[in-house]
């Protein structure tokens, strides 16, 4: 199993996160390319403290919306989404390969992975980017989405995601935000789902059905004090069980 | 000799100077990468027009300064320099490998033109950041200045520029743009002098003294009506004179 | 009746549309804040020209978004949309004061435009802006839309608009651009049109219904030279039907 | 005597010291308005929370910099620095009336505030983007500064900032930050300086010389915990020796 953690994204003298805990923690860095986070110091750090850690470097792609943090999703047109994602690409990669490493994925952020996951043109953009910049990067997503779907039938390699700390429909959907009991605080819980979604990726839906989440990546969230140590326990839980941790994105042997 | 112009200034809805007629006079493009000029469409453009063109593709790196377009001294870090540097390059260099070329040369606009010519700490933060991105990468700087000098100490490719429409002192140096004279208008003055500098690299100053300014590389305008008939009459006049554009970029052949 | 320009779009070295030849057509004068254009020193000059001119200033407010023009719509909360208009209507004021007038009108631009003609809660946000900025200013928005219905509801004085150059349906909305025919380019008929709207509100529909439009003011644009040719002739035969052009927001002998 | 702290400099996502905090040691709020830090809903927060606390509301204007903090020197010409700063002030006013009070004065932040205090031509800048804004706000500047004279010349209120937890030299300048001892960590010794600046001006130099620092303003830092603690310490001390804790832009028993 991979953990993926979002980091770097920091801007100028804003911090976010504490990176170097989350570095000890994920398999998969997904690091901010500049534009709803991440300033080239910042970008340049993460791929060398993600190389020092083994971690796979991913460019964590969003709108371009430093003020709304690429929350909120803007209406562009899908060519010039193509565009806007294959500049953060390639702004990342120069840092990844300063650091001896490389992009090897893709994943959108915020808004945008919403977006990415319901809506196919947009699907297809992100597609046509990666294609365009490096047809062997991965791209993450969210399991069972269409999205996700759209982008492997686009001939890239597609890496499904769950998500540590929210309950799922009986269909293997995330629950809304707004819905009580949609977001997990136990890092037990957490933990012990973790365990489940990789043995066997059954787990518990919010309304107590048996539901099946296929995921090669579990994303685990750093943005507070208590993120991190349920970040911790995650993978702590993981190892005692046996369960193998390493970069989807590494699989092959290649960096 | 290598005719180099400014292009791909736009932003968003904002346009800048004709591409699409310089694209047919220079031989290099300083394209901007997005931090005082350029967006993601445009960028992909002039990188497709470049290729299609046979023109070589250079990363113009400026101040992050969109409102003042990068024509303001900005006090960095050189440490952070070579970090916006190395992002403005990465960025422009996925377009240019999706157009099937690749960025072959740096350099800098506006103020940072003028720093990296004056101040060793700066030169040495570009040189830097063009060596840890990719050490064969060529960059262009003003004939004759310290800081080309620092960039070629420390190991680079360097490519001496005049400028075509611009006064030289008898050292060599360019007349301030505050001294009458200091820039010229005459088409046929302009394009002589081009020959001239392509010849023997000897021209007149502008107290009438003989001065020799090697340069491997001319720099054209094309920001108004007029800038593009003069560019067109010095591409003209050369080819007519029998002197040979290329390039620099790709004097060894390679694209 | 009134004839409404968007002036001051430019924005640092770019600029946009030839505001001066505007400043001789139209009445009120929108103003880009900086969110989606503008800068300080274009802001200032274009206060000071309007008020050289006789012209009502009004803040031509928009989303965050220099690199799409204001042009995409953005998801963003209608709290924090508030708080984005009362920080772009503050700037401009400033300006205006400074050059002897003040911001009398508020109208939304681009995207934001028609955000808030078709959806209560951004209406209401604007609404709630302007309310809390200065109950007196006038909104400007589309003629017989739900969103300017919503303005009025919340106390404000509303403007209701007409576009010069578009077509209009039975039903007396605007045919989407998409449609062939929707956009007009005869300078005649579209000077034609506006006395029509001027005189009675009756014009004719794509369809060739007689349609009513009750609108205080007419957009006229002036974004190419064609633009401003048709605004001077809107403007000429306007005058020359005896029709009396005045800014709404002087209505009541105030500034 | 009255205590000045910097607020409201977070961005979006990303918040920087602790406000609430500080809003009840501060009587004087330095708001980032938005270049180099601030955004409209901290602004309309900040402003809100000043009010209710009598806290005095200025314009914490910088240089357009928000990747740099405004901590980095802009070549900016003069005359476009005031339309930046007429901008900023203009911005935070309408938060600042929306709240029930208004901006009393402006402070220059950062990078801003040395180029304002050295250089002539600057500080001549913020004096008439000032004097042209509102000639009744107050303009705080540091003690002695040539800057801060040359404002006062302009026919402003001047307010002359002492810092509470820097090391002074025999002349009264600030001993530069790169120098050892430069900045004073004991929150006892630091109370104990700001009473001797409240009572008599008289301090001691870094040279343990006696020298005279004329302040009608202390400026306290709230950017770390240990920030927030001495802050606190020195309210408390000023206040059982029984110094009385105003805003200066209240003196005159307006808001």
């Amino acid at each position: 199993m991979d953990l993926n953690c979002d980091l770097g994204e920091g801007f100028g003298a804003w911090t976010m996160g504490d990176d170097e805990a989350l570095l000890s923690v994920a398999t998969s860095a997904n690091i901010a390319c500049g534009f709803h986070g991440g300033d080239p110091n910042t970008m340049r750090r993460t791929c060398d403290l993600a190389v020092e850690n083994g971690v796979a470097i991913g460019a964590h792609v969003g709108y371009r919306d430093l003020a709304g943090f690429g929350r909120r999703r803007i209406e562009i047109a899908p060519q010039d989404l193509v565009n806007d994602i294959v500049y953060q690409i390639g702004a990342l990669d120069g840092f990844a390969r300063m650091a001896g490493g490389r992009v090897s994925y893709v994943k959108p952020h915020g808004a945008l992975y919403n977006t990415v996951a319901a809506e196919p043109e947009y699907a297809r953009a992100l597609a046509e980017a990666v294609l365009r910049f490096d047809a062997e990067l991965h791209v993450v997503g969210l399991a069972g989405s269409p999205g996700l779907h759209d982008v492997a039938e686009a001939g890239l390699n597609t890496v499904a995601e769950a998500f540590a700390d929210r309950a799922y429909t009986a269909e293997g959907h995330l629950v809304p935000r707004s819905v009580e009991g949609s977001v997990l605080h136990d890092a037990d819980e957490i933990a012990a789902r973790c365990t489940a979604l990789a043995r066997s990726g059954g787990i518990e839906s919010i309304d107590g059905v048996k539901v099946r989440v296929e995921a090669q990546t579990i994303c685990v969230h750093g943005d507070t004090p208590g993120a991190v140590a349920i970040a911790r326990r995650v993978r702590e839980t993981l190892l005692a069980e046996g369960i193998t941790l390493a970069p989807f994105a590494f699989a092959d042997g290649a960096l």
